[in-house]
């Protein structure tokens, strides 16, 4: 569960540090422009000390309205949350906030490419889950549904996605089979 | 000039927030999904007191090594970055840092629709400014080249954005002229 607060303890955090790595990797080499969106924080009180920078002195860490990252590749509008659990057998939906969900809407009626990366982490597998197949799973747990996403649908539904160096969470190849 | 100092101290921040209330406009009709990306900030110290929200106690400014403004719109990567001057005759390029230039260059590259809007606060006006044709300027100043874009260029290579409300910086209307 990426709450703000697990975000900055360091829980939860191997997934999306594995990404921003795969990301500069890409960048580098000129393969897309994908960032993550810094951590939205509401800003309460600024010290501006002579001669020095000025220096944040309260402020709360904020729910995003939107995703962990976006970006551009091959001309096309890229936009992705990432997730990890460390449950074994299914995918929670908690992980996810009825304005991320909304986001993704948005973008898939736009017409670009959006996806969760999910991972487990007992099996240290992460899966492409295209939007278009994590709605159904969300609205379907307002009626009676499960409140989760077996293993086994991420497993068929998604796609693995290959771990090498130095793109530790190699995702491009998976976006290249499924959305191009 | 909007360093991290100033957008706090809502120096330079009309430009923004009127972007921002034509982004939520512009959301709300289902038109794009364009958001403001949040400040950067480098976190030092949080407190987690029992029972209640962490309270981010020792935090920085970070420079951005993006722009302010990413999204989708009819199937497009839409990027920008919102500056604004109190000049009058000239749009001074130390507005800019190498890497939000680094970071432009790349969009353009990858085929996204990358721009700037500039504000002469003293016509009130708000233009857009390809990034195309940013970039020669940005260039230049290194080799004997001024070090700022004259308002006559800026009225004649960019387009002056239309106000209305609520799009106060109507700049979808320039951009479906210029990129589609
Ligand atoms: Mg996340
Ligand atoms: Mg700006």
């Amino acid at each position: 569960n990426n709450t703000p607060h697990d975000r900055f303890s360091n829980r939860g955090m191997t997934l999306e540090k594995d990404i921003n790595d795969t990301n500069n990797y890409y960048l580098s080499r000129g393969l897309c422009v994908i960032h993550k969106k810094p951590t939205p924080v509401q800003i309460v009180k600024v010290d501006y000390p002579k001669r020095s920078a000025a220096v944040i002195k309260e402020a709360y860490f904020k729910q995003a309205s939107t995703t962990d990252y976006n970006g551009l590749y091959k001309g096309r509008y890229i936009d992705f949350e990432a997730k990890e659990t460390k449950n074994k057998t299914s995918f929670p939906l908690s992980n996810f906030h009825q304005h991320q969900i909304d986001h993704m809407e948005d973008i898939v009626k736009h017409e670009g490419i959006c996806f969760v990366i999910i991972r487990f982490q007992a099996y240290n597998e992460s899966y492409v889950f295209p939007a278009v197949k994590l709605f159904p799973y969300w609205h379907r747990q307002f009626k009676d549904g499960r409140k989760s996403i077996p293993y086994t649908a991420v497993k068929d539904e998604g796609t693995l996605i290959p771990a090498s160096f130095p793109a530790l969470v190699d995702y491009l190849t998976v976006v290249d089979e499924i959305f191009f």
